[in-house]
């Protein structure tokens, strides 16, 4: 018996129009998916988002609204953003939604796989893509590269979909840590930073970001999550345990 | 020099809303086509419609209306037709929007193409697909197969797109960096984990082995190596400072 697949939840990142939120979710059950994340603030699920969402109106009313991405991510341990962008500022190319699966399908099983997408109007900040690997662009016209919000959900649902895997083995891995768990990490981070002065750097925050992208990139395991906020502990109570009581080397 | 393949022309047939006339222009130019049909009686091109449209508002100027099918499709010389359909009376099984371009690719260059998509509600009849081959069906989930025209619009001109003929050309993304240099960050690392005492624990070498592990998986660049060793040696900066001059907290 093989390890089940959990099909990826699809966030809406601040979607501002109900028609999107309906077209979405339709999108997402014609592809078989079915967990739908809004962040807040996202259209009401309205009349117009229901008569959009044609026969999907329980993914909706099934759909979690967060008050933040944080809050939103914080149970999934893969997390893939979509872009329209093109800026040499990404850290990472984006891949194509044609690729996406094959990324997806070398995770561990039981991995639960977010797929974010931005606001209609701006798309995700860079800030809200380092978190995410990898990242996903639909090709498309030069002229006209952005798509409709539900346009893109379908894509790249209909991707996954095309090349759902049928029954077969996998090995069993550890799934990464969830989103929550490396946020606590990045905030102990923050803390080290803090004492050895590199916050106050003019560099500090784009470095954080940096960090943030290789984290998401990696997906790291529970126990790795572990282990490195183990190392920031240990440096915080070295460095308090050194101004507290001076002088001389470390010791025990 | 190969000879011009022509894009194909969408042919949209009694579509009943604007918003999926609108809709399936902004899909089309999206994906970089650029003729469309409506055969009547079609939904008017209104405020909603152009709203859908979004940059796609000439394309709707230029449409083509059509009394019939026949007159439509008169100037085509490959007719391909869509149905959700999975009637066994179809004269010829569907294929996947897929396998399309590999097919219209065997047609003379120069060859005009049709696809033609049906009414909302009720898709094209047999006679209607009975003009056409190949047809074309969409994968879709068993329990909700039926797209929203627009959606189904996109997701054949995105087949198109993806497979249309390109000169080569990649992204530029930054490789990882050399194994020499991650040895430097462990090298490094190491000096931290002595100073905090952690080398001396009895899981250090399974520590220090999970976070190898760790960095092959993400195979991190020069840059992220280069932060990581930055923070490593400011933390040990900070240690020999507060060694050193010992008394109160790290300030500057």
């Amino acid at each position: 018996m093989s390890a089940r697949r959990v099909p990826p939840a699809i966030v809406l990142v601040r979607p501002s129009e109900p028609g999107n939120v309906g077209a979405a979710a339709r999108a997402m059950a014609n592809m078989g998916l079915s967990e739908l994340v809004l962040v807040e603030p996202a259209a009401q699920i309205d009349r117009v988002a229901r008569a959009f969402a044609v026969g999907a109106g329980d993914l909706l009313d099934r759909a979690r609204r967060c008050p933040s991405l944080d809050e939103a991510l914080a149970p999934f341990g893969r997390i893939v953003a979509t872009t329209s962008s093109r800026s040499r500022a990404l850290r990472e190319a984006p891949i194509p939604p044609r690729d996406l699966a094959a990324r997806l399908a070398a995770d561990p099983p039981g991995t639960r796989t977010a797929i974010v997408f931005g606001p209609e109007a701006s798309g995700l900040d860079n800030e809200e893509l380092a978190r995410a690997s990898p990242l996903v662009r639909i090709p498309a016209a030069p002229r006209q590269p952005t798509l409709n919000l539900g346009q893109a959900v379908l894509v790249v649902a209909y991707e996954l979909y095309v090349a759902r895997p049928r029954a077969g083995g996998g090995e069993a891995e550890e799934p990464p840590a969830p989103a929550a768990e490396v946020e606590a990490l990045f905030a102990h981070l923050d803390r080290v930073l803090a004492e050895i002065g590199f916050a106050r750097d003019d560099t500090a925050a784009g470095v954080v970001r940096d960090l943030r992208r290789l984290a998401a990139r990696a997906a790291p395991t529970r126990r790795e999550v572990s282990i490195l906020r183990g190392i920031c502990r240990r440096v915080l109570g070295e460095l308090g345990r050194r101004s507290a009581a001076p002088g001389g080397p470390a010791g025990r």
